[in-house]
């Protein structure tokens, strides 16, 4: 008889683990991972349903895999890849190609570039994915469903079913997927080994039917048989941010922040300082609001937290450099002794941006592209100002929020702050309605309905 | 009884017409354009069937025009749009969004950007088509075909056709079509607006059916009715090149390159200075030749005609600072006394370049995205030394020239320098057996299949 869906072992397979560590001291600290995928998971793993295999990212998880943490018995298993392997699969196969070209963020005359060092970092990202081929083979209980996460690990799974045709493969693809002209600027080989590589899952999950259709697109071109797709929308844990939002040091941060905007009309924003998160046209079309709104000169304020991102990589500091430098000046234009038109918060506090999501009163959420974007249910499940969410169409969320978001294209400034101005002019009633439509469709979906979404695309 | 297609009357619009003018003294002496376009039709010109519209693109086209020129009873219309109109339509929408937006050449995190300005470009842009479309209506003989040419020229057919539903119009499209994930960065009113104009028309023409393809999709995306397509390639005036060929001028030219090279294995490009052409990596591709194949020093040279290309747009000033940056980088690198590895010339010298076209063992035809791409017609036509032709798979042309070229993908500096030796190093025999076959690829079809292919499509 064959074992009931809800009881089939699953095999996660991502980048990063729900587990990390910290060394305090000669001790290794277990530190628990957040976000949506975890949240997600967790609950396969409490039940001990499931086996998660990540990568040792840093220093310390390598210390701990080197000791035999976390445990041969326990759900976890960490792979230590080599720091070398590491950097080339991660930093320059996954972060500085893939994610440039699935966001849209190569220019063509400039960038990509393939060199003899390329070639070396696309077989460490075959390395790495064949160790976690292994690793998923050799921990799979039988028929398991492994759940492939995410751009990282696209090539498991035609080793894995060689060796292993017992099991079920099923990849999900958290960020956008770019289309079939666009994939034409990665280098061939491994434009056609991911293809491939995806293509050879039992299914391929996206956040929407757009990333959905280009997949299938770059399959067909290449004439790939093409495995069976799906699209579901992934959540935060909202009873985890609600609990963030309800402690007493997000009162206090909140209380400071109400400290520095008083009762000033709140445009915010929360992104990684990420290229394709259009930071500074986001500056920029506040920096038009004001111009074209002199009414609006002291009345509004910018609370921005764009944390730092991938430092090591030279355009990611160019562009930290441009935003400090964009919010400098529209400062030193508008501002005065007793306002400053932008607040710009660098450091990475949760609770910090916690207390924004509670206070603002629009926020700008205006990615170039977005695989989905869950700043934009983060902010209407915990806020309680009515507040606005202006959205770029670019978004993968923009369907889910459809109606009730100020839809904006975002590269267009006069959009963007046209569409902060309407959201500053609407009457009392219709923010209030809007707000809560937010919310319902914020919360409309739990990470546990993507979870689900996955496990049954596998049958 | 209907006209027969033979006798159909014929209009012309396009941005750049068959005639300009220059001022000599007082005088203003007509031009004669070149160029497969001009090729094409000429001989519509000539009998009589055609009118051509098109714009007055210089201070003296001007002129002509107030002075009454080309004369209201011959074939020829310049329009005058007003210098401020005709600079936001030309250089902003056509050459800084379209042609970037077609060609790929967007970073997405910096550019493009939509402020007050390009809104005032489009309204410009569209007074220029509103021209347009009323100079044809005014112009056109009863029953007309109306052959309207390239990405300037999208919204006069819904203004057309309601006011003279009598006439027939086929778009040809010169450029690439973008995909419908890239059209995307387009403003979104400008974009409805060129896909609707586009798709007004009785058939849309492409090079290739890779730009077909992406057309239809885009309009399939917003479920606009798709007008009949067709792809179809142009050519070059072969004629006239082989004229140029066996002149003395070119006799001379060729002395003193053959002066310069010596019996060196001769590399060449023929270009614009222009982002989607892909010199830098060209030369980059070079350097990795010289890096990798010591044997080579000394052996070869590399001929780079790169003429300037609207140096009004900062993007292209320094990008030809790049290009000459990394030819210095690269001669001071590898040549000595008696060897200068690139001989880059910047002078737009067409006797010069065919002179290279007969020289060149190898022409690197590499762009990162071309409509078409004649040099890759024009080098096999004249060329005298069994030459090959290394060409990029996202040329248009590359479908013409299969199995003789030898294809790269043109990010990829490893891929392309390796074709380079792979030509180098190939026998006498096979490079003959190549040249053949390029030359037969590139002579099969004339600038009058072209124009037979856009008269069928309007039936």
């Amino acid at each position: 008889m064959p074992t009931r869906p809800s009881e089939t072992p699953v095999v996660i397979a991502s980048n990063r683990g729900p587990v990390s560590y910290r060394s305090e001291g000669d001790d290794l600290v277990e530190v628990r991972g957040g976000g949506g995928l975890v949240a997600g998971l967790q609950p396969l793993l409490d039940t001990g349903r499931a086996t998660w295999i990540a990568a040792a990212l840093s220093e310390d998880d390598r210390s701990a895999v080197a000791r035999g943490l976390p445990g041969p018995s326990g759900p976890v298993h960490l792979l230590d890849v080599g720091t070398g392997d590491l950097e080339r699969y991660y930093d320059v196969v996954s972060n500085e190609v893939l994610w440039f070209l699935h966001h849209g963020l190569f220019d063509g005359a400039h960038s990509p570039t393939y060199d003899d060092d390329w070639r070396e970092s696309w077989q460490a990202y075959r390395r790495v994915n064949r160790a976690f081929a292994h690793a998923v083979c050799e921990h799979s209980p039988e028929r398991a469903v492994v759940l492939v996460q995410d751009y990282h690990l696209t090539l498991l799974a035609p080793w894995v079913t060689t060796q292993r045709p017992d099991l079920r493969l099923v990849h999900f693809h958290h960020t956008p997927f770019a289309g079939p002209s666009e994939v034409r600027s990665l280098e061939p080989t491994a434009l056609q080994e991911i293809l491939s590589g995806l293509a050879a899952h039992h299914a391929c999950g996206f956040h929407t039917p757009r990333w959905e259709g280009n997949f299938l697109r770059c399959v067909d071109d290449r004439s790939l048989p093409a495995p069976r797709t799906f699209s579901s929308t992934l959540s935060s844990d909202l009873g985890a941010i609600r609990e963030v939002a309800a402690s007493a040091a997000c009162a206090a941060a909140l209380a400071r922040l109400d400290e520095q905007v008083g009762d000033r009309f709140v445009i915010a924003r929360v992104d990684r300082m990420e290229l394709s998160k259009n930071v500074v046209r986001g500056f920029e079309s506040y920096d038009r609001l004001l111009r074209i709104r002199p009414d609006l000169r002291g009345r509004v304020v910018f609370v921005a937290h764009c944390y730092p991102s991938r430092l090591g990589v030279p355009a990611y500091r160019a562009y930290r450099d441009l935003v400090v430098e964009t919010v400098d000046q529209v400062n030193e234009r508008w501002g005065d002794a007793g306002w400053t038109p932008i607040l710009l918060e660098l450091d990475d506090d949760f609770t910090s941006s916690v207390a924004t999501y509670r206070r603002y009163d629009a926020l700008l959420v205006n990615p170039v592209r977005d695989g989905l974007n869950l700043v934009a249910k983060e902010g209407p499940a915990v806020n309680e100002r009515h507040g606005q969410v202006v959205l770029s169409t670019e978004a993968g969320v923009c369907g889910e929020l459809a109606g009730a978001a100020d839809e904006v294209n975002p590269f267009d400034l006069v959009a963007t702050s046209d569409a902060l101005a309407a959201v500053i002019d609407r009457s009392t009633e219709e923010r209030r309605a809007r707000s809560e439509q937010l919310r319902r469709d914020a919360e409309a979906r739990t990470p546990e309905d993507w979870l689900a979404d996955q496990l049954r695309a596998a049958e």
